[in-house]
């Protein structure tokens, strides 16, 4: 308790009373994650709004032995945002006030920006000046950079553009000793010892406080070519992927999948969405080209490429979008799955990712295992087929949820069989959502005891008092 | 002395007596560089044929205490694949019968390979099946993907596709203890923790032995459209590149420049090499597209672009590659540097990268810097612009190399006047070349202790008894 107080008193007296909050009222919005499924506890939460100013935080913390637990946009789906439940009460670090664009260089095509940005905010920066940071994803209005740098964010442009990681140059963060590393370099090349920058990327704050980076940029597409599908099944899905990988190379955008029952969620419980075919197919397919010019010759392409697919037998029905509102229309519907989903009843979202060529098995073989445990369970299927990433979510309704007699351990049991799946087909159990609370189960179970020993050599080495976010990540 | 008995006995024992070189004559071509600049002593060169032999190898090591040195194709510039001068003798562990293309996933766009693949046969492989391996290098026809990852190699066709680092999705590594872990996966999403192979990606063997990656594999361009022009200035090159981005987009795959020096030392000293434009002029640039269709529409955006150039006055002169065989002869202009610059002097190559948008002012005053040192002297400049990796060469006729009463102090001086320039633009000494043993001295006068600190921790975490190609990469 003494040490609390004297912590509190000497953050309030660097960082001023108003960005340190202590009270239960203030905090309760960075205890517990936004869907409220996790919730923990704080000591405070501070609102620094330097560099230096994290750094006094981290520097006051490992002198009164207290653990940092650094927040974004609290928008994890795994509950890695917020502090555990039990353990000792972190001081919650929000990167929120750190929202300063520092510099934006269009004839280098990057842009160094503060942790805190929003990542729609950084994303219009870019465009402003014709250039793509192309990381997008559903929380982007209010997730921060600091966090899609701590979690490798994925999202619907990896086809192209990579994950997070690929679109890094640089990054500045405050170690565990409260030491500052400038790597704020904005350079394409750059082979001067060990590549530090890495090691932060993905680590879920349980290495540094990533505080500001420099962003890799992008000549912006202007010209955009749409299309939705029916493929006769997963198998032919991946047939056209390669069809479109071949016919239209680095054009190739978006290859997004999903199947009958996820198409009538979002059809059935969100307002002004229909199917955009004529009849009902079992398999649906969302493919995106886009260009820095000339859109009618992508349209030719994307239709030859259809056309293609359709003499092979491989689809059957197709339509391009012939507007920017039917093309919009189209990204509407792939869009509300979240919304669709969420009230349609107890759906045990899985991550999974394998290699792409291994979809069509992961589905097979996923669904056989989730119907030996619960036979004709409806399955959901949604998913970055050009990533190999799938959202696989076995689901039940309510009622159906409630009358069982262990409904956690079924959930786990259902959750164990899809990813045992794509385990044997050498795929993860966690494609983009991270670990944070849900996945130190699963880590323990998957990773191979060298791997583990690793990580734990290294998050000893940079952190060795166990400060930074401890009990996360690394089982 | 026993020690080494044991040791060779033990390895003899295992791979067989063939497998592991003791004579001097034997290990000749291990212990010294291919351009006889750097030459050292080792114990014996060990040549396994598995990845458990590799692992037998440093377990034996770490027994008897004595260090591992992993070599390729020794194809390094910086002296970092053969032994130290001074220091005790360590084993070299040389890749090359671990030359197995483990699997290639076309579907996928993945192959699993063995470190001791050279990269050609890795390309050529890709190839086979309309994949392109993009890594492209002068030394492509005898260096190793376990040098290429080790080094984070970096070549031609970064400008597109980035270095070898965004290239690998998986990898196996004989770690300093000799356990082996097994990270071959082929995956573009799978955020489960620490992504090691980033930490082993370009250590230069120094955290541990790389038997084995996963590469990722593209869509295999099939046609190209390539100029060679000359702008006004490199301030003009820098904005006839940001014109090729907005118009050409991802097609984009190659941006070089060089001076009117570097293409007289081509014409002059390179048979059937010529400029290819009917006049002499200040500087080059050779511009190429690609993509997987549609030839005559590239043509079409690189002379539009080319025109646009004109207009405004930034470029003097420019053409078009009109066949293969054209297209051939420019990249062979291109190619020729490196055999047109061995015997033209004692030129001082740097290795540095900027922001692409201080490329121009890295040229100019890196040129005042040398100069204020040695006024008048040669200066041949060649590089990646699209990468803004500038090869900037003070180059001494061999007389005048000779006549200098401190040769050694004059080298020093201008390659530290030259990194000086782009450290100040935020830049790097080393940009694809890696530290081997000449960067070290550099390292330590650059990089920030926070971040010589950082790397000392991880690589004491993983190599606690400094076994692994010790000396090496970090000061």
């Amino acid at each position: 308790m003494e040490v609390e107080v004297g912590l509190i008193a000497a953050l309030q007296a660097k960082l001023g009373a108003d960005a340190v909050l202590t009270a239960e009222t203030d905090m309760a919005g960075f205890v517990e994650d936004f869907r409220g499924r996790y919730k923990g506890r704080a000591l405070c939460v501070a609102h620094p709004s330097s560099t230096e100013q994290v750094a006094f935080i981290v520097r006051q913390c490992a002198a009164h032995g207290v653990s940092v637990l650094p927040q974004g946009g609290n928008t994890s789906l795994c509950g890695g945002a917020v502090p555990r439940s039990a353990g000792p009460a972190p001081v919650i670090v929000s990167l929120a006030r750190m929202r300063r664009i520092r510099a934006l260089d269009a004839a280098n095509r990057s842009m160094e920006v503060e942790a805190g940005c929003i990542l729609k905010t950084v994303q219009d920066e870019a465009a402003a000046v014709n250039c793509l940071y192309p990381v997008s994803l559903g929380a982007e209005g209010s997730c921060q950079i600091g966090g899609t740098l701590s979690t490798n964010a994925g999202g619907t442009s990896v086809l192209r553009y990579g994950n997070t990681r690929d679109n890094v140059l640089g990054l500045e963060v405050v170690l565990a000793d409260g030491s500052i590393w400038n790597g704020l370099r904005s350079l394409r090349k750059d082979n001067t010892g060990i590549d530090l920058k890495q090691v932060f990327i993905g680590a879920e704050g349980t290495l540094g406080i990533v505080t500001a980076a420099t962003l890799k940029l992008h000549p912006l597409p202007t010209h955009h070519a749409l299309a939705w599908f029916a493929p006769v099944s997963p198998e032919a899905a991946l047939r056209v992927f390669g069809m479109f990988q071949t016919n239209c190379g680095s054009r190739l955008s978006a290859y997004e999948l999903m199947n009958a029952r996820q198409l009538q969620l979002v059809v059935e419980r969100v307002s002004d969405r229909r199917n955009p075919l004529a009849e009902t197919h079992a398999w649906h397919v969302l493919v995106e080209l886009s260009d820095t010019r000339d859109g009618a010759e992508m349209e030719a392409i994307l239709q030859r490429t259809l056309e293609e697919a359709a003499e092979a037998d491989l689809i059957e029905d197709a339509i391009i979008a012939m507007s920017d509102a039917q093309r919009a229309n189209l990204w509407e519907v792939r869009h509300s799955v979240t919304e669709a989903n969420k009230g349609a009843g107890v759906g045990l979202t899985t991550d999974c990712s394998v290699p792409i060529s291994a979809v069509p098995t992961f589905i097979d073989d996923a669904t056989r295992a989730v119907h030996e445990i619960a036979p004709d369970l409806d399955v959901v299927i949604v998913g970055h087929m050009g990533d190999g990433n799938i959202h696989f979510i076995p689901m039940f309704s309510f009622s159906a949820w409630q009358a069982l007699a262990d409904a956690p351990s079924m959930g786990s049991a259902l959750r164990r069989a899809v990813n045992d799946v794509a385990h044997r087909l050498g795929g993860s159990f966690s494609a983009e959502h991270g670990i944070g609370e849900t996945g130190l189960v699963e880590m323990a179970h998957y990773k191979s005891s060298v791997e583990l020993a690793a990580m734990r050599a290294i998050k000893q080495a940079l952190d060795p008092n166990n400060l930074m976010n401890p009990g996360r990540l690394i089982p």
